[in-house]
């Protein structure tokens, strides 16, 4: 039995993650479950599973939880609780599926205690990049990424030469705007954003998906993951999508991976490696098959892709101070408080205004990260 | 340097093999080369290579060959002689590029010598898998697919443990005849055969991929490369022939090799494995890609899978029956002799009429498409 951690057990990736360990029960043990706020998904999940510890983040709900009585469960709340489960002795494998930049600091401490990662956190390897491969290395830990298109170059690259590799091939399904311009995009509304056309997803990363800044943070994830340079790096919009990426080598060749829409195959590939274990996810019937379709990505209109590069090219602290400003233009966006392409503009500003720092470490991050925040807040505070 | 012999080498695996050798001089030395009749080419070749031994199986074609002197190569000829080329002293790989059963006994005399195989004969596997399979396991020799679709499925299982495959998904580009019924094809010419849509191919083959029972030959060829199951392999038509086949494994993921339709990159990576190194291939490129398609097979038109299945699923001696009786019916085909569809009552025809021996030797095989190829012949005469 693999002993395993799951911390943002009650997201989109952590409730698949779970459901993975339920069709796969001989094969886990889930020894630790952390979340932030919600106790009632939260307090079902630690009856179900019983881990040795479960935590919450936020004080208020962890106070809740702490009414309940588990019999063999370790109870904690708090954000140092939270970083701290990170660590808990014996676990082999730590998911990340957290949200955004709070995730950064488990994951270096789970890696400096040895532990194995399935990222599904892609802002650690964004904002960190350099920190966390170097500090992976120097552990001897893998990074096991739980990203659809990240765990497919993972599968593509299994018994390849990475010195082979010509280019990535990032595929994106181009979200629910693909094929709009500018104009048609002054007004789109919460909903229209949050409609996506192929996955099932958390808020925050299906407005990420519409702007194309996932696309973006995916391409700088990749860039750590496989030790490529930018440059190859292509992504191509496939709006079915089927095809999850691609790897083309240098005798031009390349390898892809497809699949069902089900974010629980990359889970489990992560979670069972090397090892592919039965499933019962959706089967792809070719005989039935639509047409697969290719475009290039209209990077004029959805700027999320153009910002990234830039940051991921510039390094240092630049993709750090890229992923904060989104972080709080979403959650304004989100609230109602700023339109859709106003994001690029948040985005934007603090790219052009933040002094770029290189080689930083995680509290130049940390510090970053606040400052970014606050200058995106005043930002949109004073339009 | 690696060591290798080409036998077939003027046809058109042959050619692109050596074309493949021109673009990486520094990785292969050509010992043998060995061809059929075509004495012209063939000078070219052994001039330009310079082998250490050079054989042509046609006698009155080595006669001429005789005439002329290339300083340090050994000339031969006769059917022996290309037999024996195939155990040439210091060779670590033989290319099996030539036509046809003729094929069989110079694979298993270099299997025997523990020659790695990199195998574009695909008839050696169809008509003796067992045999071929069995004496590769005990010489230690690898057999490497040169078909672009079993090169495909080798790639794909790169890193993959075998007995997590779920299903073979074998791509066939249709041939040209694609979406037609029996009364269309009734008078189908030798012309409008070989006009295949996607592939450069010889005449042989490309009548094997019009009428199916290319593909046929690929799913038994399949079946003993892989170890699968018949029900495990299913034919996918793929009109582009831009993914070459795919490997469906137990957790429902797909892993697909695609490229552009140049049989150099097969070949090529046949011969480098287990390494990929740099090729002038033409790459694909999904910014401009059409769209790709797929869909089931019409089996009760193109009958040619039909047969295979039932071949391969009996066994014994009955692919051995398949293929000659089709060799027999394409030859007289081109010759104008028979129509298009007669192909299929020629196999139909020595399928149900000869007895099937289980566990052949070599010589049954040899007995069985000696009289195999008379009865077709005399089928053929008495119509």
């Amino acid at each position: 039995m693999k002993k395993i951690a799951i911390l943002g057990s009650t997201g989109s990736i952590g409730t698949q993650a779970l459901d993975v360990v339920r069709n796969l029960p001989e094969e886990f043990s889930v020894e630790v479950l952390a979340a932030n706020s919600n106790v009632e998904l939260f307090a079902r999940q630690v009856e179900e599973f019983r881990p040795k510890l479960a935590v919450l983040a936020d004080e208020a709900a962890y106070k809740i939880l702490r009414e309940k009585n588990f019999d063999g469960t370790e109870l904690a709340g708090g954000r140092q609780a939270f970083i701290d489960a990170a660590t808990f002795d014996g676990v082999e494998i730590v998911l990340t599926s957290m949200s955004g930049f709070a995730g950064l600091e488990p994951t270096l401490k789970a890696i400096a205690c040895g532990k194995n990662i399935a990222l599904a956190n892609k802002e650690t390897l964004v904002v960190a990049g350099e920190l966390v491969t170097k500090s992976a290395r120097a552990h001897g830990v893998k990074i096991l990424p739980v990203d659809s298109e990240h765990g497919a170059f993972f599968q593509c690259l299994q018994g390849e030469d990475s010195r082979a590799i010509e280019k990535l091939l990032l595929t994106a399904s181009g979200g629910p705007f693909r094929g709009k311009k500018r104009d048609d995009l002054r007004n789109a509304t919460v909903n229209e954003v949050l409609a996506h056309p192929t996955w099932n997803m958390g808020r925050k990363i299906t407005v990420d998906s519409a702007s194309l800044v996932n696309k973006g943070l995916e391409v700088i994830e990749a860039k750590f993951l496989y030790g490529v340079t930018y440059d190859q790096i292509q992504v191509v919009v496939h709006p079915q999508s089927i095809v999850h990426s691609m790897v083309e080598f240098r005798d031009g060749s390349i390898i892809a991976q497809l699949a069902s829409t089900d974010m629980r195959l990359p889970i489990q590939y992560a979670l069972t490696y090397p090892r592919r274990l039965p499933s019962p996810v959706k089967r792809l019937d070719f005989w039935q098959m639509r047409a697969l379709t290719f475009e290039q990505p209209d990077v004029e209109t959805f700027l999320g892709l153009k910002f990234a590069y830039a940051a991921g090219k510039t390094g240092g602290t630049l993709p750090c101070t890229f992923n904060a400003a989104n972080e709080v233009a979403v959650r304004e966006f989100l609230r109602g408080r700023i339109k859709f392409l106003n994001i690029y503009d948040v985005i934007d500003n603090a790219m052009s205004r933040r002094p770029v720092t290189q080689n930083p470490s995680l509290e130049d991050l940390l510090a970053e990260d606040s400052a970014t925040r606050r200058l995106a807040e005043e930002f949109i505070a004073s339009r």
